[in-house]
């Protein structure tokens, strides 16, 4: 299966609402179910072979609007990788000490060491996306934090962190099911919270926003994904596989014994 | 007294060895140790702006060949100041944790919050310098990584936190005398490291490498200050007076008080 048409590569205009939220890629469920336990299970090797170069790392991004499944994409990729060398970072409102620092002061600190797998439940771009839809910022600073935010991914990329982001794409309607479904489901209850409706009566805003931090802040070491989110084993399929080709294409090689393994055996201990 | 013509703001080149190394700025020895007493008190009161207004953050670098004097001039620095918000950090070889992100990973971490201020004893630049010598990366990795420490810097800059830059310049003589003096003295011996003797042996090579990663890495944000170390008071008088400025430019503000202070009275406790 082919991703490339989701692909954000270099800066570029798009607009966001001629792009699907509910695709197969003309795939049966079945298959893409099938097609999926594969994948994982490929990524797993992939991981294993980065932990064991420890020279790269890969930082996976993943923004969305509320209840686009970014929490469920994210659990299903790290069961299917081992704990080993992979991390989970969520970013909420920054704390006292984070807010005393520039914007990408926590993040940096949250990037991947060599070997590791970091995922990130929002990010960076939390500061070009909330902060410009409330205009907690003036415009200039937000078309500051661009390039600070592509600054910053080219420093991650020189030192061997390959960096992904994506965009969990979903539409208005569905966002308003999920929504009705939290409520109605006491279990559900803790991932609602009433200041969720005064964001989704901001959309419009946010799909602009989107539209331009994906518009400037792409490039080929740090490409975004914007992901058809509504069908969730095609967009499980494609973040594996985007990731799986990833890692392939980051090609780590397990390192060269520093022994000769000819010259031992292993015995039992009698 | 005016230290514009030991000041660094916008990328150029120059040649070290045109620097003074001793100079006194034709002021008695004995006027310096009072300037430098008046200049201690006021940097306290300015400090004490800084911390009260909570917006604004000072990161001052200290760069220098071996025994130029930079743990001496920070301990001075620190001893005048309010250790309220005021941190020193000194950068040794990198941790196996440190090595394994890019040379910014544990600068960024250390970067001071509102209100405080923190004197890196070495910094990102060992990335350009040493390294550099050593040739332990590559040209174009040394040409990118002026460019990240740019970035960097107008991130820092961008959120209110001013970087002032200080190279302590000395004579090969002079560090000869110096290395001497540790080396017939035991409570320096912990200081001396036959090591530096190795890279002493390269010292136009060091010569050279500040004088690039000076010209190329000055800002009026983030100037670089050529201090003539050798004379100790004048070296101080000059980090003191340059650093005063500095705050003084920032202009903090305390803050408004959030209550009426005439509605108060405070009474003995009876």
């Amino acid at each position: 299966m082919d991703f490339d048409q989701f692909r954000v590569a270099t800066p570029t205009s798009f607009e966001l609402a001629k792009l699907p939220t509910d695709y197969d890629g003309g795939v049966k469920d079945d298959d893409l179910k099938e097609l999926r336990e594969e994948l994982w299970l490929e990524l797993a090797e992939w991981q294993e072979r980065l932990y064991a170069e420890n020279k790269q790392s890969l930082l996976v991004v993943f923004q969305a609007m509320d209840a686009a499944g970014k929490d469920s994409s994210i659990g299903k990729l790290t069961s299917a990788l081992s704990a080993h060398g992979c991390h989970v970072k969520s970013f909420k409102k920054p704390s006292t000490l984070e807010a005393g620092h520039d914007f990408l002061w926590r993040i940096h600190a949250a990037a991947p060491k060599s070997g590791e797998m970091t995922m990130f439940n929002r990010s960076h771009y939390e500061d070009v996306l909330i902060v410009k839809v409330h205009q907690w910022a003036d415009a200039e600073t937000i078309e500051r934090r661009y390039d600070h935010i592509n600054n910053f991914e080219r420093l991650l990329a020189d030192r061997g962190t390959k960096v992904v982001k994506f965009m969990l794409n979903i539409s208005k309607d569905y966002q308003l099911e999920r929504f009705q479904r939290r409520l109605e489901n006491p279990d559900k209850h803790w991932k609602f919270n009433p200041g969720d409706l005064d964001e989704r009566a901001k959309w419009s805003d946010y799909m602009h926003a989107f539209e331009s931090a994906i518009g400037r802040c792409s490039s080929d070491e740090a490409p975004w994904y914007i992901v058809p989110a509504e069908n969730r084993k095609y967009r499980d399929v494609m973040i594996a596989s985007v990731l799986r080709d990833t890692l392939k294409a980051m090609d780590p090689q397990y390192p060269e014994p520093d022994f000769d393994p000819t010259v031992y055996t292993v015995d039992s201990i009698s």
